[in-house]
């Protein structure tokens, strides 16, 4: 299969289909030179229908050509179909995507400790510290005010954004992200209590990020007490996410906005904890579970379980339970009426049995 | 009107009424220096009275004077009366604020990249770093460890307090405060699903913040996707707040601390969202709505509406319903007894009806 | 009594158990080098064992000696017995643990405003900033990124991490540990409302933080509007905690990650805010209250009060009710099932008195 390149001509919409594994309907004249959104595109991008809602939009978008899904929707646009067009769009948006381009070499405004491993083609911004004994691999680049530990190691073409500090033995692996403000491998929050009084546990563990990971904005992710804290291949998080220490998260789990999760929590892969999620320490949480938004997870839940609230319980129960939470007035009043009439039933036997015992 | 300006000789009670448009009662020989709080405000001070809570501090306050609203409360000290005395000590508090003075000119420990338009009177400390064809507007200070990617655009006279990344093409109005570690910019976090793996959607869109806005310490704002992420002028946000991709809020509103806005949220102006609020995507929250703290949003919130809870529902339904939550050890036991109770009544019923059909 | 110090030949169980004022049972021929959890230790290491869920591991670990509490567990492994194994723990983990060792002096690439007072064995790292007039005493360490902004004070031998910004006039104690990326001293969130537009309240006071306290990452503490935000002696924080301005905090209180606290809330000595945690304004938590994870505190708390939920309750009530909203299914069936017998019932009286009409 013949893989088209992006090019200042354009490509056609037959191009697009043969990258993505999709099929052409209806004849697209233009080159494409883009995507865009339903409403914004013009001329040359191609646009998306992910949810019948927008199939209004679909008449009205000045875009080129569309990827659709199956049922094909009626359209007079040209049209890619394709079985997920979401992950179609995620492909060709890739493909028009122009590579950053970060100038190769180190900035003399940056700082190189002693005794660090530093790749070939590596990006190194001005105000960047590097410790001693860094290992930077092939491809890297640290941008500004990115600080980096003694003994960090940075796997082959990953990217740190500006502002992002990695502690004293962080272990990052291939083709990570790690996006502005973050903290790899700050001390976890451990102490021993005295009387009144905390005695801090030294927290000489560390952080080791797989490849793929792509980790949010202002996250912090705690170096263990002893061992490490273990982010697995692929893992995605959010914003302003918090991992404790001694956390482990396996391959391809999402964890959305400000989730928090305490020390020693063992998470499968595949899970998703929507965003601010808490989950208390030492607990798991199974292979491809779903937690929903704001839920407190207080104890350990089963694979491909879906659970909501706090404490979080199977999804359906939340569902129903909440829509009678918001009924409990009405529930309160039927329980009120139930014991006047329940009153006015004894006394109404009361009197009855009253007036027999009368007539016997 | 003749304003006043502050001054070393300290400035009159009726100066002050003036520059408020205020009202003077009783006499107030000392001049004023500056504000305090009714507690610790000394001689030469004014303090504000906004609560009839504090009413007993305002006999044992060394102020020299005291601002206050209507109905004018007793009082032998000076008073400045006005119809909203917080406004008051805030315009008055602002004219006895050393405006912050900063060295005027471009630090030779800073960075500045190729095609960069610096305004006149700009602030560039050291261990900043600006990109390319960054536009940087009259009187704007970057303080140190600011980031500024390529092609971003900074208002006049507005300030970014250190340790602050503002990433590839950012647009930034006039007047703008963002406060330190805040990070404006970064990606949104948009994936297309591959069975287990993620695959990345490229955010090639923008982040636009118009004049006026305050953006709080440590927040996340992400670039749109497609398109922009916008807040609208006059937005203040406190510390910890997170905006998704592609979320636009409308003007003034306010999102208090560690609130979190998932992706494509359209916030309308004048609302308030209170502290640790979460909100999903795609939902639409009308103008003047408020959002009380910690409630979840689950579907889109009508103009002028107040929820609470979550999912959030409406503020009164809230209160009935938690105040219930609470009773509801006792509601279970009452229709256990009613249970009771009503078998009592059943039994008795069976029972005369057999007596009563022995007797026939 | 003697110390003991590390010793690169190691040193006895004898001198471990004199550390820690323990007790040794069974002989350990090896000299330990070293703290690690049951499960990874080895040869030369010493663990402990704070649960008796974890019994079994006992066994099997292949640590030199084991801490233990009372009462002693079975085991053949040489034990270090002691009253409190997590406080002992600590103890011995903090006697192996290496102390960090920081170049003294003032890197060439760190900027020193004017009118600083620097102590003796002081580290400085690049890229650091001090503004003018600023104190930092002996055996301050500032890792690189760090804003001291003017007038700020450093007490002995606190560290600050990368990327920390401590804003105008923050005072910090001694031995005071802050974590990257945390901005101590942002401005409070504070407006006067005039119509629709906010109007800034100048943010004059200041953040101390005294001695042994130990801030957590990205945490967000306001400066006060006036006076001071306060955190008192040994308080410590986890990850992304807000403190907003005015906030008081007591003696070795602890704020687990995410916790949001609103302006001018008095917190107590010895109190537990657990994760996600948030408080409204003006509030008062009493000394040793704790407060479970994700309540939300919306009036004052007594001392030694345990709180859960939102609005946030006695935590006996919480557990109790929400057990039951985990039922409400189930009692709004009980409910209906009450009215239909209750019906039945009213439905047979009616006819039996009519019957009883009847017959007389």
């Amino acid at each position: 299969m013949k893989v088209p390149l992006p090019s200042p001509s354009g490509v056609s919409l037959e191009d697009l289909a043969r990258l993505v594994g999709g099929e052409v309907q209806g004849n697209c004249p233009d080159l494409l030179f883009g995507v865009s959104s339903l409403g914004q595109a013009g001329k040359g991008q191609i646009t998306f229908l992910t949810s019948p809602k927008y199939l209004p939009d679909l008449e009205t978008t000045r875009a080129s050509a569309v990827i659709v899904g199956r049922p094909v929707p009626p359209s007079a646009k040209p049209l890619l179909i394709t079985a997920n067009p979401y992950l179609a769009y995620a492909r060709i948006a890739q493909f028009f995507s122009p590579p950053s381009v970060h100038p190769s070499g180190i900035s003399p405004l940056a700082r190189v400790g002693a005794d660090c491993r530093i790749g070939e083609g590596v990006s190194i911004y001005p105000f960047v510290y590097l410790g001693d004994g860094v290992e930077v691999e092939k491809g890297v680049v640290l941008l500004p005010g990115v600080y980096v530990g003694d003994s960090v190691r940075i796997g082959e073409d990953s990217i740190v954004y500006p502002n992002v500090s990695l502690l004293f033995g962080t272990v990052i692996g291939k083709r990570v992200i790690i996006h502005s403000g973050s903290v790899i491998g700050s001390d976890g929050f451990g102490f021993a209590q005295e009387g009144m009084n905390q005695v801090k546990i030294p927290q000489t563990g560390l952080v080791q990020i797989d490849d793929d990971c792509e980790i949010g904005a202002n996250n912090t992710i705690d170096r263990a007490s002893l061992g490490r804290t273990w982010l697995k291949k692929g893992v995605k998080t959010d914003n302003q996410v918090h991992v404790g220490h001694n956390v482990e998260v396996g391959e391809h789990t999402l964890l959305i906005a400000q989730v928090g999760i305490s020390g020693s929590v063992t998470i499968g892969k595949g899970v998703i904890l929507a965003g601010q999620v808490g989950v208390i320490d030492h607990l798991s949480i199974g292979d491809e579970a779903r937690v929903t938004g704001k839920s407190g997870v207080i104890q350990s839940i089963p694979a491909k379980a879906v659970v909501s609230g706090y404490p979080a319980m199977p999804h359906k129960t939340f569902l129903r339970s909440s829509a009678l939470f918001q009924r409990l007035p009405e529930l309160a009043k039927r329980i009120q009426t139930l014991e006047n009439r329940i009153l006015g039933l004894e006394a109404q036997l009361k009197k009855e049995k009253e007036d027999h015992g009368n007539e016997s």
